[in-house]
């Protein structure tokens, strides 16, 4: 077998048996085939696609170039979530404690975030305390106990995804439907789920631009489940703005608590009801999404919920204190009002831009050896729908005192405001939900 | 300027900026481009094209990569000539003294061949003594002089399209007109002719498979010469069979020097007085093609173009008494019949399994270390139209001595003849021409 001969097939539009797709994986990770195949391969798959049979075939190679993670030590129907990515979302602080409370086992590996703001695993690092690196048996026997725990992802995850990934971001290959949906289930199918759960974003904060290209990724991610035997459903989110409104890892985590309180922004609050409804049914705790989400607010509302979260806080090292008192976590020396400078409605918020000026404030990070300041972000007052008067608070940057970004940043989180004189659209957060069964609109 | 934004470029079809090329090129050349980027932006051009600004600019940028030989010490119009590959195409040896004995110069440097048989300069190396690597002054001075000379490339011509051709050949992206016609004229350009004579072919022994892609790439390259200056006219050339009877090195000047006496194999003959009626037309020696046909045909007639290819090789230190005397070149201990299993005519002998077959026998080195037998190589009898019997000659392998290939290279040859009940239909050599004025068919 020659990769070259691969290539070629693909930009013919031919169909890899799965050897060569083992071969070329194989390759990859071993690097006898060197990147610049790689990358003309993967860009000739950018033209020409590939076909369910290979798509699968990819992600099982790709699973199976590391570790597969083994979760049968820990009873019950494993369920995983997965987002396809976006600014704010916390839903996975809100999600394992709320799912968990009802019965499902969420034993959840997540990773760092680079770019934006920090991943759920920086989050959580923002609770004075919190262990996000534990060993395989404290992770089983915490999740078997308290039900939940989160956890960096360690070992060695699809490692031929993470070198073709590499490869991708500076190949201009990202957005290759086959290509993203193979990447991502092939790093949910080694974490060991048994079934998967997945948000896929559209709209201008996300890859994907338009609902219908959301649907599509996500059809080929349900594909992919459904040939290797994972239950999986994805719900097709709207991402025309940042989901919440703060944006900040401590910052995040109280919008979190809020939630859990049965507070906090209604977007927010609705997604989280959604995706855990989707998670009961999946984990067989639930007939339908009507009982599930009935449970989920009597978990909520009992609070229920949010002592799981004290609990897993407690499990991991953390001050538990926190899920009631909030305050506790860290805080920004400085507010900084971002003002309106039109009367309007607001049509939109560039989740980029938005996760740009978050990063500038240091809460994510451009590099990977970055530090993350964890009480710093943004708070976003005014969210689509609001109407604003000029000079009325559209967000609240919470920075370092005497930050000298916060006056750039400021104007960042201005202009990523789209204010029109006419109320928007009202659009659904959810747009779609797409399982083995089909679209549902 | 960032590579990764010109792959996205190219990858949606969007037209690069001048600027943007010339780094890209830069880039390759000086190594600040990663190859797998260089492959993944050709794999996109593959697919999306480039338009005719692009494709003079890339042309260009290529061809200023390197060394830009300054000709202009030679008098005259010097028109340079092209093929895009041929098994048996040993025009250049005929054209040279041909087209020089009209009048006009020829500053040829030409390549060393990988494959097949060899280049233009291992066929001339075959005259003992003759020497292919001549100093600028020796170079300037032969043409001042007698009117030709042909050396080995030198220098570092188009270093650029040097290193993106070998990452085309190993990802798949060779076969894309835009690409194939800048690296061609490229290498012209920088090579310093005043006017180009392409001979583009097509069929089953060449890149271009049908008349309409060779015509395409014809075009493509007739745009460029014409954008950059360089007076440009393209032959488009059947290839359905090797060019002439002779495959080999040694093999090859023999049947060159045939063709300079008035004999040779029709093929041949007519594809020279065509290729060389446009020379000596780019070259201002004549204003029609009717005309500049009888002058060739005048030299033929009349020694002088025998006399000038004596001359060559007299000023480059090889024996002249080969233009006479052909005998004197180097000739295979062996003989071997490749004859006709059955009745019928022949259709097509396939140029690519000659070659192979050429190259096994030691005409071709398979790699740059390998050495080559001048005297081997085949001899094909039977050309296409012709009628033969079971029994009868189709080829001639001239072999060494106890050579074990030739039992294997024999079958190769007999299997590369389509021999058919019906005649063939009969199709000109010379397709179409494709000059600044359009296609003429």
């Amino acid at each position: 077998m020659r990769a070259v001969d691969m290539i070629r097939k693909k930009r013919i539009g031919e169909e890899m048996t799965d050897a060569e797709i083992r071969f070329l994986v194989d390759g990859v990770v071993k690097g006898t085939i060197p990147d610049y195949q790689a990358a003309a391969w993967a860009m000739a798959v950018c033209f020409t696609g590939m076909t369910a049979r290979e798509t699968a075939s990819l992600t099982m190679a790709m699973a199976e170039s590391g570790d597969l993670v083994d979760l049968s030590g820990i009873r019950g129907v494993k369920v995983d979530k997965h987002s396809t990515g976006g600014v704010g979302d916390k839903t996975t602080l809100i999600l394992a404690p709320l799912v968990a409370s009802c019965g499902v086992p969420i034993a959840k590996m997540s990773g760092r975030g680079l770019g934006h703001t920090g991943g759920t695993i920086d989050k959580l690092e923002s609770i004075a305390g919190f262990r996000t690196e534990l060993s395989r048996e404290e992770f089983f026997s915490q999740v078997n106990e308290i039900g939940a725990a989160v956890i960096g992802q360690s070992g060695n995850i699809a490692p031929a995804d993470k070198k073709l990934y590499a490869l991708r971001d500076v190949t201009g290959t990202v957005d290759s439907i086959p290509l993203i949906a193979s990447s991502v289930m092939s790093k949910k199918i080694a974490a060991g789920a048994d079934a998967i759960l997945l948000d896929v974003k559209f709209g201008s904060g996300a890859f994907m631009k338009t609902a219908e290209d959301a649907i599509a990724l996500a059809e080929a991610m349900v594909a992919i489940g459904t040939e290797v035997g994972r239950n999986t459903i994805a719900a097709i989110t709207d991402m025309d703005q940042p989901l919440g409104r703060n944006i900040g890892n401590a910052l995040e985590v109280r919008e979190a608590i809020d939630v859990l309180r049965g507070e906090g922004p209604s977007d927010l609050r609705e997604l989280c009801l959604a995706l855990g409804s989707h998670m009961l049914v999946l984990g067989g705790k639930s007939a339908g999404e009507a009982d599930a989400r009935a449970m989920l607010e009597q978990a909520i509302a009992s609070g229920a919920a949010l002592r799981k979260l004290a609990q897993l806080i407690a499990a991991q090292g953390g001050d538990p204190a926190v899920a009631e008192q909030p305050e506790l976590l860290p805080r920004a020396a400085a507010q900084v009002r971002v003002v309106s400078s039109r009367d309007g409605y607001v049509h939109g918020i560039d989740a980029e831009e938005i996760g740009v000026a978050a990063m500038r404030l240091g809460a994510g990070r451009a590099a990977k050896e970055d530090k993350i300041d964890f009480a710093v972000g943004l708070e976003l007052v005014a969210k689509r729908g609001d109407r604003v008067g000029q000079g009325d608070t559209l967000a609240i940057l919470h920075a370092r005192a005497d930050d000298e970004t916060a006056a750039s940043a400021r104007e960042q989180v201005l202009a990523a405001y789209a204010i029109e004189s006419e109320p928007p659209e009202a659009t659904p957060l959810i747009h779609a939900v797409v399982s083995k069964d089909g679209v549902r609109r």
